[in-house]
């Protein structure tokens, strides 16, 4: 590839910059960022060979547009795009959540648009923690749907294997169920847990590293995580369901000291988690 | 001291042994076993100078006893140790449960039983998996009641120091309240997160690091945690409730789109978090 641009370069959006100008993915790697001192931070960084605050400029001429911004903003950019590149140009997404925003990118880009959801680095958000090795080994889930082009598909799955990511196919309203599960709702779960213990110090100051580790995802960027929930309101409503129905059955176990029908469920998590 | 011993040595009772024997806190280790094979495993472990099967032949002699079985049979063990050993000798338990445990004990031991439970090690059992410096940075939570003999209690904190732990104290209900909201909720909760995704093919395929730690401590000993359950009961029951209720609250602003509300929740938690 001759240009890869990335738009809206953070957490996310750098490390993508760092490895793919590490690895020679493309001759230049271009970042498009919102706020004049971003310019100078990207490049920094080693995210970007060089960056600008015109969408025009920046994604013009690009073999691939990588979009990295907050969800809300991405159909906008999406039609900036569609106004500057031609059909040749392939576009990505990586954000958490798919289903309604896959339809209104596809909408506006067409075939060349493939949805990619890269699961690493949840906690941070700027491009000064930005990094190589970022999704080495991680799990980053695309999502196709029958308008893909497979040319398009196909180019996106490999861009994605040299950064050394795990891929899984799915459908993105799938994506949006898995991601609820495991992702969405544990997020939910430790920020709850957190929050129980706000005001009681005497449990902050016994606190060790199983709840440490326990809510770790806790410390996530909040806007990005309200985002999240806005976009997939529904499968994480049905998550918090399945899992409050769980909770409840194993409240009740204890409530009625049915300490065998506890240590069943103990057992089988225990026998999952090992599988993990 | 002249002798520690140590009845139950499995990963806690084991850590204790190799950190004792290493630092030289006693002249002689003493492991006091339920089964045969254990005697060479603790030996081999570094955890004892020797061992035996024997309560008497073990605790007679004992400067200091440390109670490191499973919790439902502590009481019994006390009853033993009272004929064993004389007023002068230390004895404190490991156990994750206080409260009730303690009243029971000090029942049968008075003013020279100490309650502790350090915070280490939560997903292994055996005395293969002790370590030295498991303790290290550790919170140890003791819990003297209004009985304890002032010297007792300084010796054992003094014991916990010279293992590296911070020292906490705390009485023993406060205790139970405490680790009912840091320890023995998340636990439950990482495991109905766990069970939920038990059958979802697709989920189990796509857990990445986020959901591996939040449900990290799922993969503790059920035995273990079901016991907890059953002698914390109430506290856990309370725990559980506040948590249902903060996440019903999160589950509503949710459902009625309060991206707002959701936002300060988030921050909330996030900045708590930070603080850990």
């Amino acid at each position: 590839m001759n240009r890869i641009s990335i738009v809206g370069v953070g957490l996310i959006g750098g490390s993508i910059g760092i490895d793919a100008r590490k690895m020679g993915l493309a001759k230049e790697v271009v970042g498009v960022v919102r706020r004049a001192e971003s310019i100078d931070e990207c490049i920094k960084a080693g995210a970007v060979d060089k960056a600008t605050l015109d969408i025009k400029e920046g994604v013009e001429k690009a073999d691939m547009i990588i979009l990295a911004t907050p969800i809300s903003i991405m159909e906008k950019i999406a039609e900036e795009i569609v106004k500057y590149t031609g059909s040749e140009t392939i576009v990505i997404d990586v954000a958490s959540v798919k289903g309604e925003l896959v339809k209104k990118i596809e909408g506006i880009l067409g075939t060349r648009y493939v949805g990619t959801h890269p699961m690493a680095g949840a906690e941070k958000k700027g491009v000064s923690d930005a990094k190589s090795g970022l999704f080495y080994g991680a799990t980053c889930i695309i999502t196709p749907t029958e308008k893909t082009r497979p040319k398009c598909l196909k180019d996106v799955k490999e861009f994605w294997e040299k950064l050394r990511a795990k891929i899984i196919v799915l459908p993105p309203c799938e994506h949006d169920k898995v991601v609820g599960m495991i992702s969405h709702l544990p997020h939910l779960v430790a920020a709850s847990m957190v929050n129980i213990i706000s005001d009681e110090q005497r449990a902050l100051s016994c606190i060790g590293p199983g709840f440490k580790d326990s809510t770790r995802i806790a410390g996530s960027p909040p806007e990005l995580w309200q985002e999240i929930c806005e976009w997939n309101k529904e499968e994480i409503l049905a998550s918090i369901d399945k899992f409050q129905k769980e909770f409840a059955g194993v409240r009740n176990l204890i409530e009625t000291s049915n300490w065998a029908g506890l240590l069943e469920k103990l057992r089988k998590a225990r026998e999952i988690r090992g599988k993990l």
